[in-house]
């Protein structure tokens, strides 16, 4: 099984789950796409997101890929079970292995989500984590500015120290025993986050853990890899934004290849209305 | 002449220009088109830019408007040319007028430009001073987690504070006595800003100069409005986006009236190709 892994994100942030990925199953092939020219999603309304979401599976799905990773927490937020009852073949959002592991992870029942607006205010983590365990505690905090700060490459500012505070302070104020960075963004703070809450506070990285959970979905369903040799990269986004190399190194944690600029609005434009089907079945 | 003005901008940040329009012109009627569902404009490539100034232009001229005012920085510094010579009514961007008040303004001939990163290096601010007097120097400092920290309702925080400092500080050491605000935000923060650099610096706020630029145009052409009564405002954007009402409100200075959501998606394929047209010829 040497088709691809399908990876895809708002932006370019998802490539810290294909980091997280790449560690653990380094011969696997993948296909990450970057909507770069739509990026954030996590202000965008859920109608609209929803739609996205199907159209950046539909330029996916041209490369045959054998399993998706949405690597967007605001997708799996929102349109993550639609998506999964719409296609043919495995899937993974970012969500549920991030919340299985704090779930184990809690000693006190207390977990903290942080994450985009849109994020945070679906409920989508504290909905996932009660369904499993209704006695958990949990305390969302939306900090948008951190995205905009790691984008910036302000990794070690103090302003970015204070923004930390600033947004953390309410949720530490509850006891929390863990966190979830639950935004593609956020692994690339994670030290300096560590450092503002203390030791006492597990951080759970959810790319590491979605990563984690491909694994399993591969191993179970008999999908991994045959080739031993190291898997190919592909990279496409539908805009080369402002300090790409810089942030996209940034995220992945080794320098970006050479990334295609897909016309993302032709693309969508020849696929016609085909791909919005499920969505309207669904709606 | 009672057809309202058109005014386009990637966001809501636009309303400032608006604010300014509706204290020097109170008595026309305004139509106002923010492209929420594909801000920020700022961080995509020229020629996204321009595909995007030509379609906001499109979805105004339904409206019969008999001037446009593109509000967006961006748009202004990239694609207001190829806009002015494409259409047949009068327009103006939000660069110019600020231009011609700064080189007027500045007594030792140093000029600082702040706005995103795409208007600070389109070099479109300095180009345009240095064709009127080539002997100022213009210096430009891209601020774009200005814009986040205004969107995020941060006016008075230390953080917003130390990131005025943090940006501004290599412009004060160039001695320079007048800037331009060259973003619709930061108006918004023009107070905290003039603490920062002190009252010895002018600021000079586009959309303030904008409106009386606009007067001139009405003046000169005879396309005043004709009513005496205050004119209507009608307002519409491609997503109805996160604080919305709260960030609006900042913008315009007074509650912002209801919003209407368009489809904006649809109201492109409805047009088809012709919108274009004057994109390829000129490219």
């Amino acid at each position: 099984m040497n088709e691809p892994i399908g990876i895809f994100d708002s932006g370019i942030g998802g490539l810290t789950v294909v980091k997280q990925l790449t560690k653990l199953l380094p011969n696997e092939n993948y296909i990450y796409f970057g909507d770069t020219a739509r990026v954030p999603y996590g202000t965008r309304s859920n109608r609209l997101i929803k739609q996205y979401a199907f159209e950046d599976t539909a330029f996916l799905q041209q490369f045959k890929i054998k399993l998706l990773v949405v690597a967007c927490n605001t997708v799996s937020a929102v349109a993550v079970d639609l998506l999964e009852s719409s296609i043919d073949i495995p899937l993974s959002g970012v969500i549920m292995p991030g919340v299985e592991t704090a779930i184990e992870t809690t000693k006190n029942s207390k977990i903290g989500i942080i994450g985009t607006t849109a994020t945070v205010t679906s409920g989508a983590y504290e909905e996932r984590i009660k369904s499993i365990n209704p006695d958990i505690t949990v305390y969302g905090q939306a900090c948008p500015m951190l995205v905009h700060l790691v984008e910036e490459g302000w990794i070690d500012e103090e302003i970015t120290r204070l923004t930390i505070t600033k947004y953390l302070e309410p949720l530490l104020e509850k006891s929390i025993d863990t966190i979830i960075l639950g935004c593609t963004h956020f692994p690339v703070v994670s030290e300096l986050i560590q450092d503002v809450v203390g030791s006492s506070i597990t951080l759970i990285d959810s790319g590491k853990e979605t990563a984690k959970k491909v694994k399993q979905i591969l191993d179970k369903s008999g999908l991994n890899v045959n080739d031993k040799s190291e898997g190919n990269f592909s990279f496409y986004v539908s805009d080369i934004p402002d300090k790409f190399d810089e942030v996209g190194t940034l995220f992945l944690g080794r320098p970006v290849v050479q990334a295609t600029h897909v016309d993302f609005d032709n693309f969508l434009m020849e696929q016609g209305e085909k791909i919005y089907e499920p969505l309207r079945r669904n709606s």
